[in-house]
Protein backbone atom coordinates (compact mmCIF):
# COMPACT_ATOMS: atom_id res chain seq x y z
CA UNK A 1 0.00 0.00 0.00
CA UNK A 2 1.84 3.34 -1.53
CA UNK A 3 0.73 5.95 1.68
CA UNK A 4 2.33 8.85 -0.07
CA UNK A 5 0.01 11.71 -0.24
CA UNK A 6 -3.13 9.00 -0.18
CA UNK A 7 -6.10 10.81 1.33
CA UNK A 8 -7.58 9.19 4.62
CA UNK A 9 -10.11 6.60 4.36
CA UNK A 10 -13.10 7.18 6.99
CA UNK A 11 -13.72 3.55 6.38
CA UNK A 12 -10.65 1.82 7.75
CA UNK A 13 -11.25 -0.68 9.91
CA UNK A 14 -9.66 1.51 12.79
CA UNK A 15 -11.48 4.57 11.78
CA UNK A 16 -14.54 2.07 12.30
CA UNK A 17 -13.36 0.73 15.93
CA UNK A 18 -12.80 4.45 16.69
CA UNK A 19 -16.55 4.87 16.10
CA UNK A 20 -16.90 1.71 18.05
CA UNK A 21 -18.75 0.42 14.73
CA UNK A 22 -16.23 -2.62 15.61
CA UNK A 23 -15.39 -3.98 18.92
CA UNK A 24 -11.54 -4.09 20.02
CA UNK A 25 -10.74 -5.30 23.65
CA UNK A 26 -9.26 -1.95 25.07
CA UNK A 27 -5.68 -1.21 26.55
CA UNK A 28 -5.65 2.33 27.13
CA UNK A 29 -7.14 5.32 26.25
CA UNK A 30 -6.84 9.06 26.49
CA UNK A 31 -8.15 12.17 24.22
CA UNK A 32 -5.88 11.20 21.67
CA UNK A 33 -4.98 7.99 22.10
CA UNK A 34 -6.73 4.15 21.33
CA UNK A 35 -4.92 1.22 22.15
CA UNK A 36 -6.21 -2.41 22.05
CA UNK A 37 -5.31 -6.12 21.45
CA UNK A 38 -4.32 -7.05 18.38
CA UNK A 39 -7.04 -9.23 17.19
CA UNK A 40 -4.20 -11.41 15.60
CA UNK A 41 -1.46 -11.44 18.02
CA UNK A 42 2.45 -12.74 16.91
CA UNK A 43 3.60 -12.68 20.26
CA UNK A 44 2.16 -12.98 23.45
CA UNK A 45 1.74 -9.43 24.14
CA UNK A 46 0.48 -7.50 20.86
CA UNK A 47 -0.97 -4.59 21.10
CA UNK A 48 -2.15 -1.77 18.67
CA UNK A 49 -1.41 2.07 19.77
CA UNK A 50 -3.15 4.51 17.25
CA UNK A 51 -3.94 8.01 17.30
CA UNK A 52 -7.17 9.17 17.45
CA UNK A 53 -6.88 11.70 14.31
CA UNK A 54 -7.26 10.70 10.90
CA UNK A 55 -3.71 9.99 10.17
CA UNK A 56 -2.48 8.03 7.07
CA UNK A 57 0.79 7.64 8.29
CA UNK A 58 3.35 9.07 10.57
CA UNK A 59 4.58 10.90 8.09
CA UNK A 60 1.09 12.31 8.04
CA UNK A 61 1.18 12.75 11.85
CA UNK A 62 4.49 14.61 11.46
CA UNK A 63 3.43 17.14 8.83
CA UNK A 64 -0.26 17.89 10.52
CA UNK A 65 -0.46 16.95 13.77
CA UNK A 66 -0.11 18.98 17.17
CA UNK A 67 2.46 18.47 19.43
CA UNK A 68 0.07 17.04 21.83
CA UNK A 69 -1.15 14.55 19.49
CA UNK A 70 2.32 12.96 18.85
CA UNK A 71 3.51 13.10 22.65
CA UNK A 72 -0.08 11.33 23.77
CA UNK A 73 0.95 9.17 21.08
CA UNK A 74 4.45 8.05 21.70
CA UNK A 75 4.09 8.62 25.79
CA UNK A 76 1.19 5.65 25.34
CA UNK A 77 3.28 3.13 24.38
CA UNK A 78 5.31 3.82 27.31
CA UNK A 79 2.20 3.79 29.50
CA UNK A 80 1.20 0.61 28.59
CA UNK A 81 4.29 -1.52 28.43
CA UNK A 82 4.91 -0.76 32.52
CA UNK A 83 0.95 -1.37 32.93
CA UNK A 84 1.81 -4.85 31.50
CA UNK A 85 5.29 -5.57 32.80
CA UNK A 86 7.05 -5.19 29.74
CA UNK A 87 9.53 -2.84 31.54
CA UNK A 88 11.13 -5.53 33.14
CA UNK A 89 11.41 -8.39 30.60
CA UNK A 90 11.34 -5.96 27.21
CA UNK A 91 9.44 -4.91 24.45
CA UNK A 92 9.62 -3.89 20.96
CA UNK A 93 7.58 -1.29 19.40
CA UNK A 94 7.30 -0.37 15.25
CA UNK A 95 4.94 1.05 12.54
CA UNK A 96 4.86 0.13 8.80
CA UNK A 97 4.48 2.84 6.55
CA UNK A 98 3.94 2.43 2.87
CA UNK A 99 4.39 -0.38 0.26
CA UNK A 100 7.99 -1.58 1.46
CA UNK A 101 6.71 -2.03 4.89
CA UNK A 102 3.72 -3.70 3.81
CA UNK A 103 1.63 -1.54 6.00
CA UNK A 104 -1.88 -3.01 5.46
CA UNK A 105 -4.62 -0.11 7.41
CA UNK A 106 -3.97 3.06 6.33
CA UNK A 107 -4.09 4.54 9.41
CA UNK A 108 -0.90 4.88 11.72
CA UNK A 109 -0.57 1.97 13.98
CA UNK A 110 2.03 1.70 16.18
CA UNK A 111 2.52 -2.54 17.34
CA UNK A 112 3.82 -3.23 20.79
CA UNK A 113 5.51 -6.90 21.09
CA UNK A 114 6.29 -8.56 24.36
CA UNK A 115 6.55 -11.40 26.33
CA UNK A 116 8.78 -13.81 24.61
CA UNK A 117 12.32 -13.02 23.06
CA UNK A 118 11.80 -11.24 19.80
CA UNK A 119 14.46 -11.88 17.50
CA UNK A 120 16.69 -10.07 14.66
CA UNK A 121 14.72 -6.41 14.36
CA UNK A 122 15.25 -6.78 10.52
CA UNK A 123 15.72 -9.70 7.97
CA UNK A 124 19.37 -8.70 6.52
CA UNK A 125 18.30 -9.25 2.93
CA UNK A 126 15.23 -8.64 0.94
CA UNK A 127 12.71 -10.90 0.88
CA UNK A 128 12.51 -13.73 -1.97
CA UNK B 1 20.36 -6.37 28.24
CA UNK B 2 17.84 -5.53 31.21
CA UNK B 3 17.06 -1.57 31.42
CA UNK B 4 14.09 -1.69 33.74
CA UNK B 5 14.93 0.49 36.77
CA UNK B 6 18.39 0.67 35.49
CA UNK B 7 20.29 3.95 35.51
CA UNK B 8 21.61 6.41 32.90
CA UNK B 9 25.34 5.50 31.77
CA UNK B 10 26.77 8.93 30.98
CA UNK B 11 29.68 6.70 29.18
CA UNK B 12 27.23 4.66 26.31
CA UNK B 13 28.32 5.42 23.16
CA UNK B 14 25.28 7.71 21.79
CA UNK B 15 26.07 9.84 24.92
CA UNK B 16 29.07 9.79 23.73
CA UNK B 17 27.78 10.65 20.52
CA UNK B 18 26.01 13.26 21.79
CA UNK B 19 28.52 15.09 23.48
CA UNK B 20 30.70 15.01 20.03
CA UNK B 21 33.92 13.34 21.48
CA UNK B 22 32.55 10.47 18.95
CA UNK B 23 32.01 11.58 15.25
CA UNK B 24 28.12 10.59 13.39
CA UNK B 25 27.06 11.51 9.86
CA UNK B 26 24.13 13.92 11.14
CA UNK B 27 20.96 13.70 9.16
CA UNK B 28 19.03 15.62 11.23
CA UNK B 29 18.88 17.97 14.77
CA UNK B 30 16.84 20.20 16.68
CA UNK B 31 16.77 21.29 20.64
CA UNK B 32 15.55 17.66 21.37
CA UNK B 33 16.66 15.29 18.78
CA UNK B 34 20.00 13.90 16.93
CA UNK B 35 19.73 11.60 13.86
CA UNK B 36 22.35 10.17 12.16
CA UNK B 37 23.44 7.25 9.98
CA UNK B 38 23.99 3.96 11.66
CA UNK B 39 27.20 2.91 11.49
CA UNK B 40 26.29 -0.87 10.04
CA UNK B 41 23.21 -0.24 8.06
CA UNK B 42 21.30 -3.49 7.30
CA UNK B 43 18.66 -2.10 4.89
CA UNK B 44 19.86 0.62 2.37
CA UNK B 45 18.71 3.56 4.88
CA UNK B 46 19.10 2.87 8.11
CA UNK B 47 18.93 6.13 10.17
CA UNK B 48 19.18 6.50 14.54
CA UNK B 49 16.44 8.35 15.87
CA UNK B 50 17.76 9.18 19.68
CA UNK B 51 16.86 12.01 22.42
CA UNK B 52 19.05 14.44 23.65
CA UNK B 53 18.13 13.59 27.10
CA UNK B 54 19.49 11.06 29.42
CA UNK B 55 16.72 8.31 28.95
CA UNK B 56 17.24 4.45 28.78
CA UNK B 57 14.43 3.02 26.85
CA UNK B 58 10.82 4.62 26.06
CA UNK B 59 9.22 3.32 29.59
CA UNK B 60 11.84 5.95 31.05
CA UNK B 61 11.02 8.93 28.60
CA UNK B 62 7.37 7.72 29.03
CA UNK B 63 7.52 8.63 32.59
CA UNK B 64 9.94 11.70 32.89
CA UNK B 65 10.12 13.24 29.60
CA UNK B 66 8.09 16.39 28.49
CA UNK B 67 5.54 16.58 26.05
CA UNK B 68 7.94 18.68 23.56
CA UNK B 69 10.71 16.32 23.86
CA UNK B 70 8.52 13.61 23.41
CA UNK B 71 6.69 15.35 20.23
CA UNK B 72 10.69 16.24 18.92
CA UNK B 73 11.13 12.82 18.96
CA UNK B 74 8.47 11.29 16.89
CA UNK B 75 7.68 14.37 14.77
CA UNK B 76 11.57 13.97 14.06
CA UNK B 77 11.53 9.86 12.18
CA UNK B 78 8.49 11.77 10.06
CA UNK B 79 10.13 14.40 9.28
CA UNK B 80 13.21 12.42 8.22
CA UNK B 81 11.07 9.98 6.65
CA UNK B 82 9.83 12.65 3.68
CA UNK B 83 13.41 14.42 3.52
CA UNK B 84 14.81 10.87 2.71
CA UNK B 85 12.11 10.03 0.08
CA UNK B 86 10.77 7.64 1.97
CA UNK B 87 7.25 8.15 1.98
CA UNK B 88 7.06 7.70 -1.55
CA UNK B 89 8.16 3.84 -1.19
CA UNK B 90 7.63 3.05 2.45
CA UNK B 91 9.27 2.78 5.42
CA UNK B 92 9.57 1.06 9.01
CA UNK B 93 10.46 2.60 12.40
CA UNK B 94 11.32 0.80 15.49
CA UNK B 95 12.65 0.60 19.27
CA UNK B 96 14.30 -2.57 21.08
CA UNK B 97 13.38 -1.70 24.80
CA UNK B 98 15.24 -4.55 27.25
CA UNK B 99 16.45 -7.67 27.22
CA UNK B 100 13.71 -9.12 25.17
CA UNK B 101 14.15 -6.91 22.43
CA UNK B 102 17.89 -7.25 22.39
CA UNK B 103 18.47 -3.41 23.07
CA UNK B 104 22.32 -3.26 22.66
CA UNK B 105 22.66 0.29 23.75
CA UNK B 106 21.14 2.02 27.04
CA UNK B 107 19.82 5.04 25.39
CA UNK B 108 16.61 5.36 23.70
CA UNK B 109 17.08 4.99 19.68
CA UNK B 110 14.67 4.82 17.22
CA UNK B 111 15.45 2.89 14.44
CA UNK B 112 14.50 4.40 10.51
CA UNK B 113 14.73 1.83 7.86
CA UNK B 114 14.01 2.21 3.88
CA UNK B 115 15.06 1.61 0.32
CA UNK B 116 14.02 -1.72 -0.23
CA UNK B 117 10.83 -4.32 0.91
CA UNK B 118 11.84 -4.99 4.61
CA UNK B 119 10.12 -8.34 5.17
CA UNK B 120 8.23 -9.07 8.54
CA UNK B 121 8.18 -7.47 10.57
CA UNK B 122 8.57 -9.82 13.78
CA UNK B 123 9.54 -13.09 13.12
CA UNK B 124 6.13 -15.45 14.19
CA UNK B 125 8.23 -17.84 16.69
CA UNK B 126 11.18 -17.26 19.48
CA UNK B 127 14.28 -17.63 17.61
CA UNK B 128 15.91 -21.34 18.49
Amino acid sequence: MNTANQSYDPNNIFARILRKEIPCKTVYECDHVLAFHDINPIAPVHVLVIPKGPYVSLTDLSARGSDAELAALLRAVGIIARHLGLDETGYRFLANNGADAHQEVPHLHIHLFGGRALGPMLSRKEPA
